[in-house]
């Protein structure tokens, strides 16, 4: 890219015509250089079925150019106008109990509904057609938020989609029956034609019914988004996305990112959750990951509050700030807002606005200035930000299937797999590493140490490549849950794990046990249920959560043990050099301090030079990118600088300085110093 | 009136006939003067679609009569038979989830059903043709409890009336979409034809379609209760009534209250909950306010537990009579209870009756004898009870819209609009204060205090009102989350509050900055978050919750700040001189003792003379009416008098009185001694 | 019975032909001595309409018997396959709220409908045509747990059979009106084509109403099991069975047991509950109960952990033994699982198997071994368990109808009944009797000791039958909640309790006072809120929960006083002799500690001769079975026996012997040694 990019949603379709010229004025004031144009636009510019009206946009577009404002310009298909459900109500989405979800927030359309299809490619055709060659057009912004509201429909229309796709998928019934297990429960079917969605059901529905229609349901949005590409592909070579949000459970991005040109977040972490950076991070290590490592745009963030927590607290003073650095550090190349003016009307009129109902005279529209400013100085060839990466020798396999699988409500426990992912990552990140999310079956060639948490759901394929990883010469951690069962969730019989993980890990898995408490509001409320661990790699006795297992060692080493009850003197992290490398099984959720400690020492075996701290005070994320340390301070107090090299927003050297709560450094590093794309 | 009305709900169908004699003998001996009669007899008055049987409702209100008992005759419309489902079933209401409720409970009517009225006024013309001149009529009553259990219908048959409710409101579908702002979101209706009543949807529904679909589900309740008045008055010049419910959300008391002749109120507050006395009172001083300071009745009450509850607490004895005193210390000149004779079937029967299962060796049935005996002396001109008014100097603008709206899952943070008047009214009313409700749009030249708490809905007429007010000479006190929007929930822009009350405050609001927690299981339970404050105005620090905001002063005396974070240092209560009065502003809700501080400085600022305790011990409510001070002790301790006059219940000197716990005094005062309400 | 048999449900179905070979093998190896084939295999059998597959299943059988292994044979016809729903959609059950539930899991048939009891019977003459005379067969196993999932169906097939049921059990719809009450609320029907089930409702719908439809559910159902048993007893004079469910609400065993040629039990109690031994042996004795005494199979329990719970606790090594041992102790003569081999795919791929997915060299797998090898010694003449009683002298009303009316929500307060008749059963068993579950109108003469808790709904009969139980000699404890109202839910006025038994007891009751808290969710968790008790008879002062109420006494000595509030000084606990024995009134739930001592005070009175303790140390259970006292020991700690007498199992003596934790031992007693089946 050509800059930082700076900008929000746009959407002057609010306001008269007399705030227009403001908001190009405010927007250069502002530092502003992209503007998302349209979202949620189609009643406006298709006010009646096949009546259009352009003449808005393009007055908006063109003074949006003469300000110099480039334009990320979205097919408006997001939301369809009224007058869809009325013509034809059988768009209107279907929930799993039968309630056809009505016309007046939006979203409201059936994913697998030709018709909904049929007129948002007319749709996206006249835009296209009317503003491929528009000058101010940098960006192509496809629908919106696919799924956040409509992830699953049950309706007929949707129901005969299914059948289609599983019959692509299954090519007979009897194929289906196999892999669906429905021997079980007298589950049968005779034909496709038997089957509908997953729908209310008297109990536990058929688990893999259950994740193929969330395959399905993934697929049918892709399906859609495919459906609106065609079209502007067909006219036009400027850049697609869609944005994507984040840990976003329903929508598989792994299969939607080859299909975007840059990948783009939504991201809205809670102000008020003294854990949302560490979160956050995560985000952006998947994003970047989504890409490739490819630069992304962090397309959605909040200046400051959001209106749609039960409470929604306000960013802190220079918070907004360093949040955004975050995302560039860890690969954006954009920071863009939802949205520029705080909307007077409707549903989103108090979540902030770059321009707040306050006006200029305020903090947030101060601090939206200052950033747009240092970003445009930031951007450019000398700092050498947009357009580099960040490197990593760390993965952490992660996939929806098993996302999907293992918090279906018939597994063997509660398990949050993000709560465990995260575990993981910040364990990792905690030690100054960068991240990298991959898939379980993708060549991990580039990274010294792999972790496979939870990966419930295993193709032979992941299972294989993961051994070959440690046989090569890798570092392989295997969380518990992991490889129970095949892609069909057909259970892998004789101690789950697969053959090759079971051989490259010397263990196999007799039977769970997970902590339990026989009162259910111990899981939602007060302290989980524990189980107790000791080993020398947890630095001495500690707890573990969620899960445990009884572990047979048939050849590896034990590093750690349960100490509880029937699991006493049981393994709990075992370890065995494999081929070059190593395999290590770790049967619980370890406490988060212990969890750091294994995690230090799996990537000391690694082989990784783990980084000085950056700084001494404060709570300090640092991150390398390209030539430059992004140093941010999420603490409550100062923290003191230990790097050497010059901060390249202020000039300032780096050692010595103090970054106060919320403060940022970019530093900038004589070039390839040290490996790893983080250090703190 | 001529007297304290005493009495209660009897239904005799529910009886043999020679239950009814007794019902009369026993009625006498308890003091009874007036029973409501026929709230659920539709189906014993027309057991088949216009069969009538009023042959033993004749024979009931005969026995009545003839033992000097009044009737309070319903119009017998509140339940429908079930065959008026089974005829026509598009009767019968529906959720907003598409669930159309059944025969088998009660109240099961769309309130917008034709058919349904047009069942009912056929009915209340045979009844008022029948009984209009009966010798017993004292009142009628129309229906019962409207809206307590379906006040919203989303059905065909709504969403009809809806359109024409909207399009009588709006004129064109232009300016609906206007008001409603459907430019966000693509929402923009092409005619009325496409509005559907606000059904379940993807996410958040439009606001102000939400705002507009309470204020039409109140108005179309209004509708059945007015469609049946004119039935009466075509007839009858006996006064009419139909049963509120103390603050009833989903009903607009301030549009309905000038069309009942008396209002009248149906209150349960639980008799576990400490603070009931005091939420009560703040529900008989709506009461009061509603009516214009007229007298009212309290139509409901429970002799000692209710059966709706998850548990039901009996009431303690002499809570029942502390607890009518109350009523009548604050404007009531009747109580009658739910139900004369506990049922012995049905949904109720283990919901007390003043005559209960036990019969008449109970401590219920004595209690309820008593009370009607001292009601009797205490009624007449001697006493001057009944008739007689509350006079307040104080009152707390209060609305249908506010409470509606602010309550909206789009909100800036959760705030319960009922607990936040109920803040004010509790720190009012302890310091000895009465206190009225008032519409922010009224004529408050009466009062020296007008406090306005979370009124987020304002219209320009109201804010210009409460200006007004201060520049008049009042003191106003503005608290948070007031007329952030106007009637369309169109946000005030420029800092809230709309110009003249940002004017007469000297303040305008920058951002909204609530106390959150990330863990949403604090709002349910632990500790709400807080926001620490500090001013002299509440004697030091303390703490405050719910809300809290960036207040820019342009020109007022700042009383308190916030110590806090990102708001350490800002305003939290500002105070300027505006006319000839003064204009507060309270930026969050303050602790309950410091909140009780600011409200006697705006007390005495406003020139109110604050009454002297009347007893020493107890937790005593003190209310001044007419030419008597009613005290009511309702702790756990003796309190002992400290008044001058005589108690007109026993004749004994006030002075060095002492009131067990729930016990009552009515002093007998001086002609015009004071001029508030209340003291204590 | 001619041993005790073990085995489990064999599903070979989900299984390649080559697992059956194996399978017999295994279960050789085993122990087991039967199998539960078919329960899931109506798609298998069926797998179009009218066309038959039963091959496999001969192929299966014969090679059961070949291994010497008996055969329960089900009828299959608990989950029918998808095409009965797709040719007969109204076969679905539909829910209160009006979702028809979809295929997909199990269960997914209405009740009543005559389509699927046709299709079912049609099932049931082919299974029983073709194995009637097969010769492995031992029990014919009806359906699967009824109404598990589907226990009341709203659709319009249930509602014309719910009339019909409503028609012949009122005769006319006046006497339904006078049953149910429908006076009140205006709810009288001017028929029966009127009413349809309780389906959703503004509010409140008519207990009675609403208990009849529960009466209904209980009886369509054992409909469905009585039409499948009518094919089979007009072929087959093998023994039939179906599996109940425990302590299961919604289906009413009384009626069932009859129907029943051996009670056969699922229970699946939580191993990470504590109490869940203590509760488990409440349910062993209503299964002996339900059957009169006769011995009973426990039909399913886990090997370890299920998979339907939010968290899974594997059993503790020796859980399983000990707790199979508790059902054989309590009457069972037959110990199965559900499953035998752990299925690899479907809903229920991680509830454990005997045959778990590690195979056999597991520990499961090593204590189901163990304990098939304990059983077949244990089987047998010598031992003498099969087929013996289990003696006891005191009893505890129990019944449906008062289960499914105290817990409606229009009564007094939130009761759990299964948890007040736990409190006592475990107050009775932990002074080592033996306990038996009767109907309050049963014979009791067999008794010393009668046990009413909260028995809400009580006829005439039973009420007096209970009264002349006290009468002839017995003891007769009465709880709180007991004989409110008649079989038609009409509350018994002047006092409650019924004339028989407020002559026996001396007491009536004016009023009810549950303890209350103005917080609900003190309910939810918390404490829950208490009353205070003072009394000899509980030791001194404690305190109950749950219910309270003010207690008359007319003629009866007060034994125990409440200490609180309103309350202080009322009657708690009451006594009277009457007749030849006694009658107690007991006004709260006491605390376990005094609940236990009052229970050993009124068993004393009884005559009762309590055991002394067969054990130092632990937590042992004893019960009297046969000629032999099973001893287990539930606690973490090992306890010594004090008994007489040789270990069954072990051939050591009994006297010194040390049981660690789950430990059992199988105690041979000379003949005719004391008379309660229970001691310890």
């Amino acid at each position: 890219m050509v800059t930082i990019w700076y900008g929000g949603d746009y959407n002057p379709e609010q306001w008269p015509r007399e705030t227009w010229d403001e908001d190009v004025r405010l927007m250069q004031r502002g530092g502003i250089s992209i503007a998302t144009v349209g979202v949620f636009s189609w009643a406006r510019l298709e006010p009646r079925p096949g009546e259009y009206d352009f003449a808005w946009l393009d007055e908006v577009l063109d003074g949006l150019h003469a300000g110099g404002i480039r334009v990320d310009l979205a097919t408006a298909t997001a939301s369809p106008p009224p007058w869809l459900a009325r013509l034809h109500p059988e768009t209107l989405p279907v929930t799993e109990h039968g309630v056809r979800l009505e016309v007046g927030s939006r979203q409201q359309y059936c994913p697998s509904s030709p018709v909904y299809r049929e007129h948002a490619r007319r749709l996206v055709e006249r835009v296209v057609e009317r503003y491929a060659q528009h000058p101010a057009l940098e960006l192509w912004h496809v629908n919106n938020e696919y799924g956040c509201h409509v992830s699953h429909c049950y309706c007929e229309v949707s129901a005969a989609a299914f059948r289609a796709w599983l019959a692509a998928r299954y090519g007979s019934v009897e194929e289906l029956n196999r892999a669906w297990g429905t021997a079980f429960w007298s589950q049968a079917y005779a034909s496709f034609d038997e089957i509908e969605p997953p729908r209310a059901a008297p109990t536990f529905r058929n688990p893999t019914h259950l994740l193929d229609f969330d395959r399905f349901s993934s697929d049918e949005l892709l399906a859609c988004y495919l459906s609106e590409v065609e079209v502007i592909r067909a006219a036009s070579r400027v850049p697609i996305t869609t944005n994507f949000m984040g840990f976003f459970k329903p929508v598989d991005y792994w299969k939607w990112a080859p299909h975007v040109d840059i990948v783009s977040d939504d991201t809205y972490p809670d102000p008020a959750d003294p854990l949302s950076p560490a979160y956050a991070s995560m985000v952006r290590d998947l994003m970047r990951s989504l890409g490739g490592g490819a630069p992304w745009l962090l397309m959605e963030q909040s200046p400051s509050a959001v209106n749609w927590r039960a409470q929604n607290a306000a960013k802190a003073p220079g918070q907004m700030r360093a949040w955004s650095y975050q995302s560039v550090a860890r690969g954006a190349d954009g920071i863009l807002f939802f949205q520029w003016r705080q909307s007077k009307a409707g549903s989103e009129k108090f979540h902030s606005g770059m321009l707040p109902h306050g006006g200029t005279d305020t903090r947030v529209w101060r601090e939206i200035e200052q950033l747009g400013g240092e970003l445009q100085r930031l951007s450019g060839p000398e700092a050498g930000v947009e357009g580099s990466r960040v490197p990593s020798s760390v993965a952490i396999a992660f996939d929806w299937d098993s996302w999907w699988a293992i918090e279906q409500p018939a597994s063997p426990t509660t398990v949050s797999y993000l709560e465990t992912l995260f575990a993981w990552h910040h364990a990792l990140t905690s030690l100054g590493l960068a991240v990298d999310f991959v898939r379980a079956e993708a060549d991990l060639s580039a990274y010294r140490l792999v972790v496979a948490p939870a990966h419930f759901v295993a193709t032979d394929a992941q299972v294989g490549n993961l051994a070959a990883f440690a046989d090569a010469g890798g570092t392989l951690v295997v969380g518990f849950g992991t490889a129970i069962t095949d892609e069909h969730l057909h259970v892998r019989l004789g101690g789950y794990l697969g053959e090759p993980l079971r051989r490259a890990l010397g263990v196999w898995i007799e039977e769970f046990a997970p902590p339990a408490a026989a009162d259910l509001r111990a899981i939602g409320g007060g302290a989980a249920p524990a189980v107790a661990l000791d080993g020398e790699v947890f630095g001495g006795a500690t707890t573990g959560s969620v899960w445990a297992e009884f572990v047979r060692v048939e050849e590896a080493e034990t590093l750690a043990t349960f100490g509880d009850g029937a699991l006493a003197g049981w393994p709990a992290v075992t370890r065995r050099a494999t081929g070059h490398g190593s395999a290590w099984y770790v049967a619980t959720l370890p406490d988060p301090g212990a969890l750091g400690r294994l995690a230090e020492r799996a990537a000391r075996e690694a082989g990784i030079e783990l980084p000085s701290p950056v700084a001494s005070g404060g709570q300090v994320e640092a991150v390398r990118r390209g030539g430059s340390v992004f140093v941010i301070n999420h603490g409550a107090d100062d923290a003191v600088l230990r790097l050497d090299g010059t901060d390249r927003l202020t000039g300032a050297a780096a050692s010595g300085m103090t970054l106060p709560p919320q403060g940022v450094a970019v530093i900038a590093l004589p070039v390839s110093d040290g490996e790893n794309g983080a250090s703190g």
